[in-house]
């Protein structure tokens, strides 16, 4: 992987930041983040920006452009791949260590007096912008809005922006309507008093009209806004799509409905306008819902007076709580997906000695066994399949250049997942398909210890999981080591394989509580630069327990494992479980035997099943 | 315990709410807050306004008095008493319960529009202002400093402003001069670029000039302001205290030193009107330090660009970590605690049995054996000694009219702490005189299973307090039980018994991260309403760990309790303990008795030398 050569397009990007064709008045920085206008985290070519500016792909990390510098912000997951990436231009800002400076702190330390600071006003979530513009100020400086973004001016051959055609979920999937998603949206709408709810996260927009599509690599979701009244709904979106009759049907467009649920179609980048008359309109007490995280440019829209903002949407509440239906089908998908590993890992178990299989073929071997599962729809993010070192790196994708070949004698790591109509997976496996070290077993067995800290925890009704995270590693802590990553993500349900409100990370304060029916992951780590990475994952539902006591009438919950694949009990220093841990994983086992077992033998694949039934040996800890 | 009555002073609240003589313009409500004008945590009798005018004394609760009605906010822990206290003018505002409005929320829903709500500026943090203040004026209000205190003008027979005599500590006890911890906050300041640091917390001067006082119970602090320039000390203080010898030796008030280790000695009320000045002369990039809890009327002196505002300051995290000769003090004053806790408890295991020991004699008893220890100043807190249902009541403190009497039928609950010279202590122990029931030592073996957590964990260098909470619960949560409070505060060397940065409560997550030689308390409890409390109480010392691996050179820390006073082994249910457990309380009981051991029998307390022997006798755990 050779870093991307940047000094053409970054002297290119300098000329467009002083010109006058561009900016009112010359710009000493630029900011490039992430996102796209939905602050999305997954986003299509044509919002890759960032990646194009610097070379660093990863799904995580903020550019910063001025005359003299270019610095790239990036979290642990990332240091290794973006110093691979980006050449000598680039300065590399590990977020999370202690002399890392924050964006603001390294602007005000490298920027001349009185200096501007341009940014995608559609890019930037208006928390982000208040945040930076005040930290600039009181340094003196500004931050300001470009309207046209600058990236997009020297990308000559930018992609355009996808519009592919629609998918209609009926209720035997999501078992609400979307009528009735808007019903309960403007009851949560009355109750905080406000008239207008404004839908920018596009998960947000498709969860609210039981649609997919495919934009957005890996997402299932669709290029469009939402507005929604307590008589009117306005939906965004370009293209004939909404000349689909499934899709006409489905969204009741030209049948004679209520006026509250008449849809009225509107073109994707009328959005601002619209909204701008929104805002103007708006009498006193008439306030405007929208999530904290929407860009400054559609937050300016509505006059700060009326505007109520908060972290979390009404919507992103709801769709975090899985209905029966959603449930069901998160169960179905997720015994499909242990199939498809068991084949995966039985085939891998003949081949990988042989010498053949590299990490690309082992990622497309995943992908063809998931792709033979009834309602496969896409992968749900790009494999995670690394072997030996790769395995450290946390967000690895195997490319022909970094491309290894798995071998009996290094440890394999692959963090897979697909969508299917039915629900979204995302589950990691860490194995060796010769002799593991005493150490690896040693790193590996913590890290399972973790797991299942996690996994068994029983905790009262309201706990935020970032109270959690620290159950992952106490075995880690115990002997030294630990992992630069959160412990779990919420999971959607034939969505976005991250969504919020909810995970178990160290990082937050401000996760909305568990409760029953929320989905995480719990993906406790380790990983040693140059030699290995563990991660053992599995996707479980939250579900409420059973405790001896019930102090305040709270209620207790527990979490409920989807993921049903084998762990690797060759990799398990059984001596290092307490007699709890082994019942867990033996447990674990015999339930992945029953159930995968099952669906194994129903589809024939007898094979597999032989090698499920091995891999679920029950441990034995000698005392 | 019967309620104040309050309609007559309301009566003339109400009226001086309106008198031009106090106000400009009328005011429609006024905030009585808890604090004094440090934002100190306990307060001398002359601040305790918000207890004059309603009755309810807990140590935190805001008043709120409008034309129509009176309210009063306070959390959990006071729920109870602050029902007792007041009469049926107040309305009780229970914080934490989800239907409890905030202030902000009442206010604006019981004032007429356009209404002014007054408060005391000097009594106000700067953030709660900001954060009320912007509040009300969205709904069309106005929050406005009253300079006069309403309350003070209605009080009649208000105690004076202590102003005791001043205590002197040398190296010995601070290991540090004060000049080099001025020298020390300067390269703070010129490290973030600030020309002036004003300190108003009260442990914060006492801290900085190795100075202690009298002024406030059971703080060792005094009223004083300070203002540190890059050459300038000015110390704000009233009285006669400059003129003691002691002190002035102290300070080198009469040396010949350099102009910028002078201190200038000026009257506590000039703060205002000095700071004015400081203020108005700043040109730009001249900026001043200021804690974001410092009061709204010294913060508004500072024009809005030339503050440097923090939510901890370098003195608070400096503070925090102890030197040597502070850490080998607090040993110091916990072996000498740990001395007369054995006195006291031999004492009520002959005692209790005759039915003539109450809460208040047992309080008592534990001050006179406190009190014959070296170097004792006074107590840390208000002693809670609460037997049965008492002990329910997170701070409870004995009064006659609810004094019970300590019986063989019930838990015994004794939270205490003292101040000595060299350390302040602050120790929890539950004890049971007869025979507990099962029930009873099940909650206790979980809430010392969760102690044992946290006093054992080990985690990396930078870690949070708050993310070791839940390692105190867990025990608890799996049979469905929790308690209602953090689980750790930072405490002070001869200072403050809580203070910041550090603690550990899931609370917060603006906490400093723990670092080798801070000091905090491990006290997970278990509280049953109407039946009894239990909790296990440590002072613990953050120090390194050693561990097998090393990851990233980040090192790890754990606790070393200081708190060396036997926790009863009558009330453990061993089978509920691991080994491991089992193992940390017999190597602390050994330790009890090897370092207490020898102090007892330095002391010649023999019979108390017996009872510890007697109380340390290592559990055996039959597997």
């Amino acid at each position: 992987m050779s870093p991307k050569m940047t000094t053409e397009l970054l002297k290119q990007l300098r000329q467009v930041m002083k010109s006058p064709k561009y900016v009112q008045e010359p710009v000493q920085a630029y900011i490039v983040p992430s996102g796209d206008a939905h602050q999305s985290e997954y986003i299509a070519p044509c919002d890759c920006r960032r990646a194009f500016i610097s070379g660093f792909d990863g799904s995580a990390g903020t550019a910063i452009v001025t005359e003299q510098h270019a610095a790239m912000w990036t979290d642990g997951r990332y240091f290794l791949q973006a110093a691979h990436q980006m050449d000598s231009n680039w300065t590399l800002m590990k977020m999370g260590l202690k002399d890392t400076p924050t964006q603001e702190d390294w602007l005000v330390s490298v920027l001349p007096e009185g200096s501007k600071v341009g940014v995608d006003p559609f890019i930037i979530p208006a928390d982000q912008w208040k945040r930076m513009s005040k930290a600039l100020r009181s340094a003196g400086h500004d931050l300001v809005p470009v309207k046209e973004n600058l990236i997009d001016t020297i990308w000559t051959d930018c992609p355009q922006r996808p519009c592919r055609p629609l998918i209609t979920l009926d209720l035997s999937y999501t078992g609400v309507s979307w009528r009735d998603k808007i019903v309960a949206l403007r009851a949560k709408m009355a109750e905080r008093k406000v008239l207008w709810f404004v839908v920018t996260a596009l998960d947000e927009v498709a969860w609210l009209f039981n649609l997919r599509g495919s934009d957005v690599e890996y997402n299932p979701v669709f290029f469009a806004y939402a507005v929604i009244g307590m008589n009117t709904i306005r939906l965004f979106i370009d293209g004939d799509r909404m000349m689909d009759p499934g899709v006409r049907e489905h969204l009741q467009l030209d049948s004679t409905l209520e006026p509250e649920f008449k849809i009225q179609v509107m073109p994707y980048g009328s959005i601002l306008s619209e909204l701008q008359v929104v805002g103007a309109g708006l009498s006193p007490k008439e306030k405007v819902w929208l999530s904290d995280k929407a860009s400054y440019a559609l937050t300016e829209t509505i006059p700060k007076a009326y505007r109520y903002l908060t972290p979390y949407t009404p919507i992103c509440i709801a769709k975090a709580v899985k209905n029966a239906s959603e449930t069901e089908g998160m169960r179905r998908a997720h015994i499909k997906d242990a199939v498809a590993l068991c084949e995966l890992f039985n085939w891998l178990d003949k081949e990988v000695p042989k010498g053949t299989v590299t990490e690309i073929i082992a990622a497309d071997k995943a992908e063809e066994f998931r792709s033979q599962q009834k309602d496969f729809v896409e992968l749900s993010f790009a494999t995670i399949s690394s072997t030996g070192p790769n395995g450290a790196i946390i967000h690895y994708k195997p490319v022909p250049e970094t491309n290894r070949t798995l071998s009996v004698n290094e440890i394999y790591l692959l963090d897979s997942g697909a969508q299917y109509k039915d629900g979204t997976t995302d589950v990691t496996r860490t194995m060796h398909f010769g002799t593991p070290s005493a150490y690896e077993k040693e790193c590996f067995t913590y890290v399972l210890k973790g797991h299942i800290a996690v996994s068994a925890a029983i905790f009262p009704n309201g706990t935020k999981g970032h109270l959690l995270d620290s159950f992952a590693r106490s075995a880690l802590w115990d002997c030294g080591l630990d992992y630069l990553h959160g412990t779990g993500h919420g999971v959607g349900s034939f969505l976005n394989v991250h969504e919020g409100p909810c995970g178990i990370s160290y990082k937050t304060f401000a996760d909305e509580p568990l409760e029953a029916g929320m989905i995480v992951s719990d993906e406790p780590g380790y990983y040693e630069d140059g030699s290995f990475g563990i991660r053992i994952e599995n996707v479980v539902l939250v579900v409420p327990a059973e405790t001896k006591y019930n102090f305040k009438n709270r209620g207790s919950l527990t979490f409920e494992p989807l993921t049903l694949v084998p762990i690797q009990t060759k990799m398990i220093d059984v001596n290092l479980l307490t007699q709890k841990e082994c019942n867990w994983v033996n447990d674990y086992h015999q339930k992945c035997r029953e159930v995968i077992g099952a669906e194994l033998e129903r589809q024939g694949r007898h094979e597999a099943l032989r090698w499920l039934i091995r891999e679920t040996e029950p441990l034995i800890r000698v005392q």
